[in-house]
């Protein structure tokens, strides 16, 4: 969590920044103004970053690539960055990844979003989007890791599998076992993928419950307190009852609320009701790390190694 | 002082960014990124800013630009703001106006620096800028008060002036005194303006002289110590025992050095290497403020007013 303000910074927080680490992936979410700096104090390299998504075109949102594109180049990073943001964006990303003088080495991949779908969808995970209710045109994303399946130790001990025939297994091949051919289901559960929703900036709506569905961690906007309800409905906004009433009713195993307006010096106040909704709600912080739960459980025997198909 | 480092922040150090109150002005140079938020933590509301000043286009001088103006547009400003900028860097300045969606309701006024010379000449000083030795085309300003005058008290007495006639006097009308007329000149020594010199990025050259001549306050870069001065001359960056010198023979009194590569963690290093050239230097320091040394006497009688003309 590298900021947590909407609209207007705080003294303790800093407009919208969020990194999250996948395995060899570094996605950066809606990097606001002073996101390079927050990089730095979390202790997230430029190098970590494989991709930035932006859901939208306002200034919280986004104000911070320039920063971070122009800090990524400084540091030579040299694999390949996608950026996605909705197309409709694109005279303002332009304007931002050409905002100031310096001279860019980066290998940046434009990913305009044109409409609800499919976005990236190379190992390790597929990244849907979905149109949120906000102006200008938002989309929130939801990244998904394909289901795999865990091999169980149980089963490679009664049909005696062991060595090299483990590899061919978790690489698809069948393998002699006796007189016949074993795959890799019969010595496997399924190991479901881990689901993350990005939600912000919006109103209560049905793409924002399917993004949210069943996700192990949903980030989510909660600007408002049901006090300001009235505020949350004129703007396209969200209360943070409403989040928790989208992270329980869609599932979602652990809420965190973030994108607080000025009015609230104290966050708890909108995680407090978001509590009433849902049992693990995890109010955003500067510098705040958020473990993504545990992954559910395929089979309840001890696992020698999980694949991807 | 809102920030204080050269191209890469540090955990001590944020992205440029100086404002300056003046009388009833505040001017803000080289708003870098988070320059927004540094203006809050220093408690400057956005009403106070009526000029922006950018010596260059190189991100960590205006990279805070967007996020300024769009605070600007939120809090409703209604004055008019200069925005002073090289004239070469127009394209870029106009894609920081326009990088996110925002309802802008400014009244900024553009005013390119094409050249040397008098950039705006309003009471209540005129601003001067000076091409600095550094890419892209980086101009260095000087803020100069106009010399005024002082009224004595003591030469009041002697010609028993008082009353509304002091107030003509002010407004240059010479008062009649028995048979002759008194002029203001007989009554008063001259106030010397105050000057402001703001040097930064460039190698030391002639114009940042011009600049700093007897300055009441010079704001510097000091981007490396003596033992890395082939850096800066390789890049058009000056050391602090250079700001020390030039603070020292350009006659200004006070000198702050900032602009701080991040190799320094602590830039006392720096200083104490200008303050074996001049006495006075203040290290910048994030939401440090700094007194403009107090006005040189113009005479030693105790004053009543002070005019401009």
């Amino acid at each position: 969590m590298l900021g947590t303000a909407s609209q207007t910074p705080t003294r303790s927080r800093h407009h919208n920044g969020y990194f999250v680490r996948w395995d060899t992936e570094g996605l950066l979410f809606d990097p606001g103004e002073g996101t390079q700096r927050q990089l730095l104090m979390a202790g997230v390299s430029p190098w970590a970053i494989t991709r930035i998504l932006l859901t939208h075109l306002h200034g919280d949102h986004c104000l911070g690539l320039p920063g971070v594109v122009q800090r990524m180049s400084l540091e030579r990073v040299a694999h390949q960055v996608d950026l996605v943001f909705p197309r409709s964006g694109l005279p303002f990303v332009d304007r931002l990844l050409h905002a100031s003088v310096f001279d860019d080495c980066t290998d940046l991949v434009r990913r305009p979003v044109a409409g609800p779908g499919t976005v990236v969808d190379p190992p390790p995970f597929t990244i849907v989007a979905r149109r949120l209710e906000h102006r200008p045109e938002t989309f929130g994303y939801r990244v998904e890791e394909p289901a795999g399946r865990t091999i169980l130790r149980r089963r490679l001990d009664e049909l005696g599998l062991e060595g090299p025939a483990i590899g061919e297994l978790q690489r698809g091949t069948a393998v002699r076992v006796g007189t016949r051919m074993v795959s890799l289901d019969e010595v496997s559960v399924e190991r479901p993928g881990q689901v993350l929703a990005f939600v912000m900036d919006t109103a209560l709506c049905d793409a924002a419950f399917e993004l949210a569905a069943g996700a192990d961690l949903l980030v989510c906007e909660a600007t408002f307190a049901d006090a300001d309800a009235a505020l949350a409905a004129e703007f396209n906004h969200m209360t943070a009852s409403q989040a928790g009433r989208l992270a329980a009713e869609s599932g979602a195993r652990r809420l965190v609320v973030t994108h607080f307006s000025q009015r609230y010096p104290d966050p708890e106040v909108l995680a407090s009701e978001a509590r009433l909704l849902h049992p693990d709600v995890v109010v955003a912080r500067e510098l705040l790390r958020v473990p993504v739960p545990p992954r559910r459980a395929g089979g309840r025997d001890r696992a020698v190694g999980a694949v991807q198909r």
